[in-house]
């Protein structure tokens, strides 16, 4: 089993660049989470890797061979998207059946048995369902389909709470039997940062952090105190963002902090959660795209 | 200002019963989270209110008068639903002017301001905005438009970390500036239990909370031991839901506990937060309908 590479690849609509110069390597057997804001070009990214829209320039290499119009390769990975491509009239049953024959391989046991968890009526036509079961309908397809690489456009859209906890269990157990990688963008940071053993960050047309998630938990601090004390000790630190509440400052640091320079008794440092540090990391950031 | 009262308002979709016998007064100047499953009829509640689509059978009453048909009460309040009723070329500065042209009035700083907060432009067609573009185009619509009911059904749906921040922090401002009833029905509880007075919780066909947030959260315990003291404990009490690991137990209970049982050294009890608790509440539920 190979992984997928994408090189040099760069995106535009009209005049506005989208990706730029992307390049990154997603290895086989791995729990991706890809961090972006909205409008920074996740669906864009995950469109090109499955070929549903064209790069402008540069290439997604999968199992060795270039994916564009290479149904062998694109057999071998399935896109959870956005978009909702079913027919309107059609039912989820038939959505199952024909999913099935398209992909070849699909565990039906597993589509019936997580039917029935998420109280999902198979009986029903696609137009029927609210946002929240065509997103248990497509991520049922993306846990049951025999691929090596799922991609994951945000799952939980429109889901309630049991049902987030009904899909990241079923995620985990499905992996555990089948180890294979799944790419999963989501803005519901914090509930995945358990399940996710890589974090790719997308900022400002490209990919700026791709590093183990405990590597990227381990660089984020948040240093509280006084003011004066707090900036003085942050100095030429990568500050990337403050919360101020009088003379209490917080600065959220990313990256190392300096061993050699005391910390004053009145400032403390912890480490912050994956969310804090996103928020924090990509809050200058100005939306480019919108589709 | 009056209130909006509810009177036993039943609705079904075919033999589907979907909320039965709901009695309910919304009260002036509030701000209401409206919790419920997938599919346990939340968008059906807001569309009857709003008079776009029939109860059958039960009434809505706003400011003193039935909402059937009638555009003087209806102009009181707006809904921000599901279903994007816009026309799919029209540019969003032309929604916010026929939105303002239908209501009378919109606070346009306040739209201007937002949009360039939320980095929306307002050129674009309704077509081309992604999911969280089309949320922040309707939560905009929300706080600006002149009304004394606001209904917001799942605004967040699609938004990242950073932008959920601004759009409560802009309803707060919003709120306070001048204040009016917001009902937030909403699947990310733990983000909107600061702001919420009221919790109304919509579970199999019914009404079955509607108290403060103060006194649902004082109602929650989590109850921590070894099992067999643990379930000595909870006997008799309402308990809505359990965790075990190995010998550790956790009780979730709902309600009082009782007063007169000494509780033993091994086990600990503690509040626990509004999603753990609309989770387990709720985790029984089987949806019955599914738009």
């Amino acid at each position: 089993m190979d992984s997928i590479k994408i090189a040099h690849l760069s995106k535009s609509f009209g005049q506005q660049a989208v990706l730029t110069d992307i390049n990154l390597t997603i290895e086989p057997q791995t729990i991706y989470g890809l961090l972006g804001r909205n409008g920074a070009g996740k669906s864009t990214l995950f469109n090109i890797i499955s070929d549903r829209i064209p790069a402008t320039s540069g290439e997604v290499v999968i199992e060795g061979q270039n994916n564009v119009n290479n149904d062998r390769v694109l057999n071998r990975i399935y896109l959870m998207g956005e978009r909702n491509l079913y027919p309107s009239r059609m039912r989820v049953s038939d959505i199952f059946q024909t999913t099935a024959a398209l992909y070849g391989r699909m565990d039906m046991d597993l589509v019936h048995q997580l039917s029935s968890q998420f109280g999902l009526n198979i009986r029903t036509r696609f137009a029927k369902l609210s946002t929240g079961y065509r997103s248990i309908l497509k991520l049922i397809i993306g846990l049951a389909v025999d691929v090596d690489y799922v991609f994951f456009d945000e799952p939980t859209l429109g889901l309630d709470a049991n049902h987030r906890e009904l899909f990241y269990s079923a995620l985990m157990d499905s992996y555990a039997k089948r180890p294979r990688t799944f790419v999963i963008s989501t803005h519901l940071i914090e509930e995945i940062a358990n399940m996710v053993e890589r974090v790719l960050v997308l900022q400002e047309h490209h990919i700026t952090i791709d590093e183990t998630t405990e590597k990227v938990l381990n660089k984020g601090y948040s240093i509280t105190g006084p003011t004066a004390d707090v900036t003085a000790y942050t100095a030429g630190l990568n500050v990337i963002g403050h919360d101020q509440l009088g003379n209490l400052r917080v600065d959220y640091v990313y990256g190392q902090l300096n061993g050699s320079r005391p910390i004053p008794d009145t400032v403390s440092i912890s480490h912050i959660d994956l969310q804090k540090l996103f928020v924090n990391l990509t809050s200058q950031e100005v939306a480019t795209f919108e589709n």
